[in-house]
């Protein structure tokens, strides 16, 4: 006993489909000839929903320009507000890595929605004749405009979702930096002790970096409105009537919210990648900073015994199979891996801008899956962070107390009262000995006692009082 | 209504946990700390099959050293052994990006070859008085040394099921490099026209190509045969008994049938990435020459008038959601893409093995992740590009054979003859006519017609015949 | 006999310098201790520019603070100004990949230059109890501060020279775009002859880019103007008086001319190599589309016979030592190769960003090489591209329309008149038998010879007239 | 006053060269047309001495074929024996970054050459109806097999330098490996307290690794062999007599040394860049081990009261500008910026050969470039590290034995005989407590005093003993 099917027509001749699936003929052939990673486009719900905002704009800016007929152009937006409702997804079916510069995704969009507009206006799918994949959903476009628009419009919402956890993660830095504000410790640079600081410092560059990062992606997201809707095929415009860019723009902008403009030259607007791989670097760059972080959260946690020991990272599940009560810094360690996926991501989606070749880059269908997959996974890795560590960070202030008191560091405090000279003297001393630079220098009388403490007075270290 | 759930214990407390999952409250935990892609490891089977492997063979070895009862042991080897038959997969839930250094995979493998276990042994889920994850499952075993076994394991698998897929494709280039073997061509060197072969010599170094790529990847797969199983936490194989790691070396050995190896130093084989980061190089030129052929097979056949137009690849979809007629080459534009996901998951894999530190490197899940998606992507892309692209590739002969006869390049075979500077007069004034080689040599009486007639032969010019 | 020496003395004991060296101690044993490149920093003169700037503008502000005699300030500015005129280069010796976060570079700028204001002072050198370099040309400094700061402005004077040459360039492409702009072409997507265009639209692509990318480098060129002078060891200020960080910024803006701010945070500010990242990041999109923009005009000149041979370079050398006559794209390949050399720059940076640990990131000298590298390298690229090549590029005007006038893409344009599905039969039947879409489309009666000719007239097809 | 000049011809007409160079018209333009990175081909000197070896060998070969006067051939092999030995390598002025395939470094080679052999036979420079840089020098050959020949002559010299250094550092690693055999301390895993190890196993791993990737660049090597020397333009071989790529492989053996293999299929040989990327990636694989070796060093000896204090770098420069007595782990810092250095490199060479395009790779000049940096690099970082650093490392060894004591990791030890769940219970009340694991056991009553004593034995713990 076979399925119901139904037969579909292309230029290579007839297939049958699934009677029940609203996909048809070329997505048929794309899921044969790319049976890649096993993932369908479903896996980018941002690049569906943004795929559906496109055909519904087109449908409406062909039905103003009376191109379309009133009651297709309504049959068609509905299947796309349904898509974007969350409807359907199942339906797009071809995978994510694909060949054809991103036809394949727009085929299954077009036919899915051409089916399901069919099946509003009462029509069995596959009946072509009412109301056509190509003829009208696609009327007026070409997948050299729709496809790199959808792309552009889902990074925006990814860029968006991202910028969310980032905020939610820097609040919880801040968080920490307030409640170390007053926990004095010393700072190190190339691992070595330096000069003191307030674990509260520490923490605040972390929600500041996280705060310049969020600006920068901002300014980066800026660059991603810019759509090449109406280039058509190489962005001569060709087929596409006079007003229908900008009607087509209008009515996506409204649909989605977002401040789109029309590329002033869509020649090369529709060959070029360049914002992909700009945005692509600013996610490397938050990529690089979360890294660096989560580097130093590892490291400030070691230990218990045999480590840095500053800070406790919450428990969130036993570390070890093998050794009974070692808890391991987990959440830090996953987003390293996400930053270190993401940095491979740059190198892929840099790749692939750069084979782009003549009027078009055929490429874009792995750019967008890697630009979603650093997306999706920099914002679950953020939250993450937030939730499962740093709001439950604690501080071990004596600890940290103490190792400034021992430190030899602080002989740099006195450089400019007894000399880079004589306190490298000291230093040297210090460390040989054993001993502590507060007593050797008053041992050798360099200081008055009440100078010298005013000098080592916690709030003039750090730099965080009136000094 | 709620469903049926049981009650577990670990480290940080009690927590419930469906009644019918096979995984327990390690598990659990971890998929609530790292909701990072949504793609769980079983996505990875080969992985999957491979930590049954470890688990069955240390089951076996431990039972041998009179550590572990009998029926414990069969108990755990049965159910090692359905795992590797393809059941239960659906259990190995944890994300494929976790923290941990693979802990929670190694202990979703624990909880479900335990409960799986006991429901063999009559008991109910949970009941691990009977048989534990840890103290049974896990014996004498720590995650630093099942989980990069259970990784290389995982990767010979993969690295086999490419080399077939390779040489499936080389088997494909190669039958057209003998189809093609009379077709006369121009070469060319920086895109210019250089001097004459044969279509055929271009199809076999595609060939050739493969067969040496598969010979490094057989090299390359041979250093990953060494596993450090018995190094427990860091290599010093605390808690493992004597005669332990080869025991348990002999069983993996017979169960997957690899020739295993342990290692010399387990110390430094418990720290060490660098067999990955070798074989994702090898991948890493495996992917580099893929790209170069495909890109080679889209240029030769450009077209259909205003290209090079010199094969034809076999059309596999319609090209264009607005042009009528046109056909893309879609199967080598996937091939590229995945070479370029390939290059970018070496730099993920490359920033995960540098950033190891001391005893452990805690980052091999996404080397796990990013080998294994290399692997799988590039086996797919072999078959696709074989079966659906080079099987079909039809030459356009005497187009071929015309630009040749047409060609200036000819003038470099009379080089020995003509010398270097009357040959370069004769390039120089046929390319500001438009006027040919070969007639612009006798005009000039600088050769005999037969004596050129001879220099010019197909099987000469090409170094295909005697000469 | 053996050259004069004088002797100096530092944290580990007594050395001999050469008695005429302007560098010291310091210097001398950073030359033993980095023998890697056996490059110096005075390969990046920019560097070593705002070395000066930055030692004079604290030296002026340490006079201003009352910290610093007149006359020592004096003769330090002017062996400062000296230098950013272009004096004493040699002395920069240590290699340009060096340990220590930049302390050696600081100390042998310290050095020269308190040995070139003892020799204005009329000392000798060495005689540092008059001028010391620590004690005074560093005064109120660490390399935590001057390195960054210094590695800023040299980076803004870098990105400043290569807008001029990718203004160059842009110009050279604009010039031919207009030059070409009516001459007809067919477009290609995916290396598939698709729609007519002009190659004038073809090179104005390659303008606009330039253009596009010039405003991002502009934007990304002002968050280098941040700068952490003030910051001292790790951003707390410790040992920098009051209004210093204020002072010196205004003095280094002056002596710059860059509008330069203090970072509002400077402790995150003295760990933050974020700002290189995405500097990087903005290089390497100009890189892609520069190596892109190259990739196609060795496409469009390949030949000259069995190429595309849309267009000719001019030749600027003889392209082979075998084959006479022949003249390769020499000058785009090295843009190629320039590009790639960026795009790996951009992998080092990024991994020696990520690298930072706690309060600094002692890696800044491999990332201010690289980017230095990078900046000049695509300088000279783009100057040498546009005088070298674009320039002198010329269009074979009638082959190229006769490509148009036989092209099976022209059936596109005469979609929205016959329909998706009578095109995709002429072009099937075109593509058959060899013969023309007009005359197929008038034999079958589709359209109206007017109104065909309409259609397919030049401005209409590639979208630059009224239509 | 002008320089004297000579006038030299080639296809693009007549150009003056200073008198005294032994460079001629094509390096004038080449230098003229490349001026990216101001650095010269001589600094490869490997490649100088490979170039000068292929020319000699041709130059025999040629001889003994007939084809080449005795006394040209003899004056071409002194001129290319003098070059060997270190002659005239500053008249190698091409740039390092390149267009052209390598073409204009093979025409620097061959006019060097037959101006030194012109010299030789009593010319003067420029008398090329004597000797021909084209007709004799470069007889039977193209740059296309001439270059890649070259190239990977001049890898292999560099391999065997950079192992030899790889072999300094690997027994200063061991050398400490027997010195710290004894010195007890806790091993580490994900930064946490594991189990206890010995800082001479810790050592030893370095060792290990550098021996392991000593093997592998030893495989890599074997690789680069293999040469296309014969196949001339595109590897059919065109213009080279029968014989000939026979004899040139024999005499190039002969001079070299090495035991050169002709590629079995040289048209697959000449458009290949496999070997390189698949070497670079081995470097990459050194480079990553080195830089976690490097991580590690400063690590430990990070401090030095504030730190892990485990060893002491020796000092070998003043670490800080300002914070007197800071001392610095300079050169593993250096280390670890090459690494990165040769990461970027990997990128930028797979890159290039990704870009090869039909029979030739145009971009060999930056894949040398790249290579050979990585090679002479690593080489220097080796070397420094071994002498500079490892040598003088010490221990603090009663610091390390106390950590162990104290240590909650012990446990682990004590797993087998008290149970999983038992030990897990003494580490939480001991990490609450902050008292010792053994004491806790004792109170407990959970084993005798004497079973304790044994179990907690050092040589047991580090599995160094009998147990």
């Amino acid at each position: 006993m076979t399925a119901a099917t139904r037969r579909e027509h292309d230029l290579l001749g007839d297939r049958d489909v699934p009677a029940d699936a609203y996909w048809g003929v070329h997505t048929l052939r794309a899921t044969e000839n790319f049976p890649i990673t096993g993932t369908p486009i479903s896996a980018h719900p941002h690049l569906i929903g943004a795929l559906a905002a496109v055909k519904e704009a087109a449908a409406l800016a062909n039905e103003e320009l009376g191109l379309l007929e009133p009651r297709k152009a309504a049959a068609i937006a509905r299947a796309c507000r349904e898509i974007r409702a969350g409807a359907l997804h199942d339906q797009f079916v071809v995978d994510v890595i694909q060949g054809g510069a991103g036809t394949s995704t727009n085929m299954n969009a077009n036919e899915v929605i051409a089916n399901r507009a069919l099946e509003l206006l009462g029509h069995a799918k596959g009946q072509y004749t009412h109301l056509h994949p190509n003829e009208d959903v696609n009327l007026g476009q070409s997948t050299n405009d729709v496809y790199p628009t959808a792309v552009k419009i889902a990074t925006v919402f990814g860029v968006h979702a991202l910028l969310d956890a980032m905020a939610v993660l820097q609040d919880a830095f801040a968080a920490k930096a307030v409640e170390f504000r007053d926990v004095l410790k010393m700072g190190r640079t190339q691992l070595q002790d330096a000069v003191p600081m307030t674990l509260g410092q520490e923490f605040s560059s972390y929600a500041v970096m996280l705060d310049e990062d969020r600006s920068r992606l901002a300014e980066a997201v800026e660059l991603i409105h810019e759509i090449n809707l109406g280039a058509t095929a190489i962005g001569t415009g060709l087929n596409a009537p006079a007003g229908y860019a900008e009607s087509v723009r209008r009515h996506l902008c409204a649909i989605t919210g977002l401040p789109l403009v029309t590329a002033a030259d869509l020649v090369e607007a529709t060959q070029d990648c360049g914002a992909f791989v700009q945005m692509s670097g600013v996610l490397k760059r938050v990529a690089v900073k979360l890294s660096k972080s989560c580097n130093d959260l590892r490291l400030l946690s070691s230990g218990p015994r045999a480590g840095l020991g500053e800070i406790n990272l919450p428990p969130v599940q036993a570390g070890s199979s093998i050794m009974p009560g070692k808890v391991n810094p987990v959440i830090p360690e996953v987003v390293n891996q996400v930053a270190f996926e993401v940095i491979g991501n740059d190198v892929t989606i840099t790749m692939a801008a750069e084979a782009g070749q003549l009027q078009l880059n055929a490429f874009e269908p792995v750019i967008l899956h890697s630009l979603s997959g650093s997306l999706t996974h920099l914002r679950a890795a953020c939250l993450t962070l937030a939730e499962r560590c740093v709001a439950g960070i604690t501080a071990n202030t004596e600890a940290l107390r103490a190792t400034v008191e021992n430190s030899i560091g602080l002989v740099t405090a006195l450089n400019p009262h007894i000399g880079y000279t004589a306190a490298t003297d000291i230093a040297k001393e210090a460390l040989a000995t054993g001993r502590g630079v507060a007593e050797l220098v008053l041992e050798k009388g360099l200081l008055p006692a009440d100078t010298l403490a005013g000098l080592l007075r916690p709030e003039v270290l750090a730099g965080t009082g009136e000094g």
